[in-house]
């Protein structure tokens, strides 16, 4: 057995511990009782461990120093580079940090299920400023051995390839023009009217409403479950794919389109090449191209006129008011295209959500870089939500600084990728659209040539190529954040 | 830190690790979509082979050597045999067997979920073929180092202290009672009538009453679900325990006391000690004693008269039929105490169930010893079919030699642990009748003095006593026979 041999058989051990880790990690969030967590947090702390461990093996060093000196096919060089990238992340950190950081984090965030309801900031904190200390300290470990700064040593985990430096000019641009375009909107929307759900939705429909959803947009359930958490996700193995939804008896909307988002990150998981049997070269690119296939499914198809008239009398049958005004075509799209600043960000339109993903990115910045501690956040966070949406969030932690899970247990540098995921999903339609008469096939309710190009162009490509290599490959140029502001503009404008 | 303690937190470690594997064998039974099987059972194998490499790590011989000569308390002394026994079992067996086996017994069960609905015996014997193959190298193996025979050495990993030669003891005298037992009931029950239940039990509405059920007997929802699969078990971990049924919409009987039975197991696992964090020696005493709570809880009490008269008003209010003769005290009574010999196992009576047991027992004890080849075991269980309960299997694989999970992944040595438990089970009664008066509490729906009692003499026990000294602390003498047979001609004479 060559080096690279040695390492592909490595790697692919690494990824069955992953698996343990992703059904363990849903079980957690999906299904486990809460006074099981102490138990589970330890388990998985040791399991964080053990990966740390193989990835931290001495031997390593010289198996990629001699692979590098192979001959290998452009495929193995590919699949070597992202052995590499895994490898480098993992090796900078000391073993005793992986294991606080996943034991304060597991705490941190079994709590804040709790002290969320609570508004209790002051809880919240206690477990939170480890969090943050932690982070700081390992986002500095990073930043000293890539020579980047350390927010950008952490951005590099989830975006591999974007810096501070490219976000500021997109998002500043951004700046620019978005409050003008949520007032245009407002105008006009104001003078419009529609008519919102109102009784009540069971829990049982609105799931066979969703899982008919799901069926029709391809998923694979030999390969895949939806299920219930508290906080929406997609998790799992690409075999085994999990999403999950939140219902609410006196709204059906935002489960219903929730399940097309996930349904997005699942097909993206299911379309992985499965080749080399869990190699990171066969995973997803980046939390980024993993945001824009959900906001592909979500925003581009999902809330297009045309998929609405298939949508709009499917949930009315479900809740058995198919002749209510609410599904009728005109008033269900409107009830999806509704542009209202708002508080919570899983809950915003697609208008007004950049400005949520940018006010969380200014705040992780400063906070990893040093400028900033997280007693701040509370007051930065009123300050920036009055200032983007005009919102004050002035003791209100609830639907403030405690709304979101990704802090809870560490994981900063990932909200860009929402946003870079919302631009990349309106190229990508741009340049569908280029290839076949998108709006042709949703309205004749054949996605096949959707399913098609994202299959061949994204899903198939794993992290085979760069990111800017698969954006460039699959539209003809890389990042151009002008495709969002047109389909912004296009539809609500 | 001494070697006592070395030992101590290493095993705490492999404890963190079986939290794991106990998850996610949970999910593969319970929630694992079918696609998932071939990366779930690669993973799988990849943790049973580093559990078993932590079991052989080459100090733990130099610390299992030190840790006899340090001066340790009784419950240390205690502490350190069960980790000697787990070590002992596992370090006798080569990695590559314990791979191969788990691979192996995951394909063969995986498989067997399609082939039984199939009958598809030729299917069946290709994986259980290997399967048998590597149980019998690993029986040989155990048998050499033991100084065992090869069933002797299996039965050991389930029930310490119990051989063939107490097992043949046991079950040919139950044998010469059995079958005059059953007749004499039928002839008894043959004048009785009773109305079954007829129409149909929604699922939504079998759940209720099962978890309200739960509720009842003292199940912790903090620390447990109830969830479905193919074959009722009881999973997870002393923390997070997982009960699981099937729902048969025509018919709520066997789901319903199914809840009742792995209640049972439940509370016992919920009430071990966890003052060691998840030692061998806080685990539950053997695979028989667990079977004696399950049995406590269904046959003992559940199918006893003062428990009846809760059951049956309970039951007729979920399925909103409270007025019909089935949900009548006499009625459900009869429902619950019909004797009448069957092909399945997991369906029989408590009567019949022994024949079923010893059945197995004599098949599995001859396999193991090589006296007979797994291409036997249909005709030998046509053969002791027809002679226990005069059915024949003949050519009927799916209700008979396939119609249990146990053997596809090799747990040889498992099946005796029923029985024996139904034993302990009627023991332990007669003992707390001693110390209580039972009848009067369940009368009175006041549980407690039951569960005390269980909770005192058999679940915070844990492993501290052998099986031998923990029946005998609890009833005063070891295993005694009788007071199952006094108990069924009690019940049905």
């Amino acid at each position: 057995m060559n080096d690279y041999q040695k390492l592909v058989s490595h790697f692919k051990k690494i990824s069955r511990y992953k698996h343990l880790e992703a059904i363990c990690g849903w079980d957690q969030a999906a299904v486990m009782p809460s006074g099981g967590y102490q138990a589970r947090a330890e388990s998985m702390a040791e399991l964080s461990v053990h990966l740390h461990q193989l990835l931290n093996e001495p031997q390593l060093a010289d198996w990629f120093e001699n692979a590098k000196n192979q001959e290998l096919s452009s495929s193995h060089t590919a699949s070597l580079k992202e052995m590499k990238r895994q490898w480098q992340h993992a090796s900078v950190l000391p073993e005793s940090l992986v294991q606080a950081k996943s034991l304060v984090g597991s705490k941190c965030e079994h709590d804040w299920r709790i002290q969320r309801g609570d508004n209790d900031w002051q809880g919240f904190s206690k477990n939170f400023a480890k969090v943050v200390t932690l982070s700081q300290e390992e986002a500095q470990i990073r930043a000293q051995t890539s020579g980047l700064t350390p927010y950008d040593a952490m951005l590099d985990l989830y975006e591999p390839g974007t810096t501070t430096k490219s976000l500021d000019i997109l998002f500043n641009n951004v700046k620019t023009w978005l409050p003008d375009l949520i007032e245009k909107i407002n105008e006009k929307q104001q003078s419009e009217h529609f008519v919102a759900p109102q009784g009540v939705y069971p829990e049982a429909q609105q799931k066979q409403l969703g899982l008919d959803v799901m069926k029709m947009l391809g998923f694979d359930f030999n390969h895949g479950r939806l299920d219930v958490s508290m906080h929406p996700f997609c998790g799992g193995v690409p075999s085994d794919v999990r999403i999950t939804t939140r219902y609410d008896d006196q709204d059906f909307v935002q489960s219903l389109m929730g399940i097309v988002h996930e349904t997005g990150h699942a097909r993206y998981e299911q379309g992985l090449p499965s080749s080399t049997g869990g190699l990171p070269v066969d995973a997803a690119r980046s939390m980024g191209i993993h945001e824009s296939q959900s906001l592909f499914f979500e925003m581009q198809l999902g809330r297009s006129k045309a998929f609405i008239k298939h949508l709009a009398p499917m949930a009315g049958a479900a809740f058995e008011q198919a002749n209510s005004t609410v599904f009728e075509n005109d008033n269900f799209y409107k009830l999806y295209t509704r542009v209202s600043p708002g508080f919570i960000r899983v809950d915003a339109d697609e208008v007004t959500y950049p400005a949520h993903v940018i006010l969380r990115y200014e705040i992780e910045r400063d906070l990893m870089n040093g400028v900033i501690t997280y007693k701040d956040i509370p007051d930065l966070w009123d300050q920036k939500m009055r200032g983007y949406l005009g919102l004050s969030t002035k003791g209100n932690y609830t639907n403030g600084c405690m709304q979101d899970i990704h802090w809870t247990d560490g994981s900063f540098g990932y909200f860009p990728s929402y946003t870079l995921g919302a631009m990349y999903a309106a190229q990508f339609m741009s340049a569908m659209n280029n290839a076949c008469d998108v709006t042709c096939a949703i309205e004749q309710k054949d996605f096949s040539p959707i399913f098609k190009w994202l299959g061949e162009n994204i899903w198939s490509k794993g992290s085979s190529l760069s990111t800017d290599e698969l954006v460039k490959s699959a539209t003809g140029e890389t990042l151009n954040a002008n495709y969002f502001k047109t389909h912004l503009e296009n539809r609500y404008l």
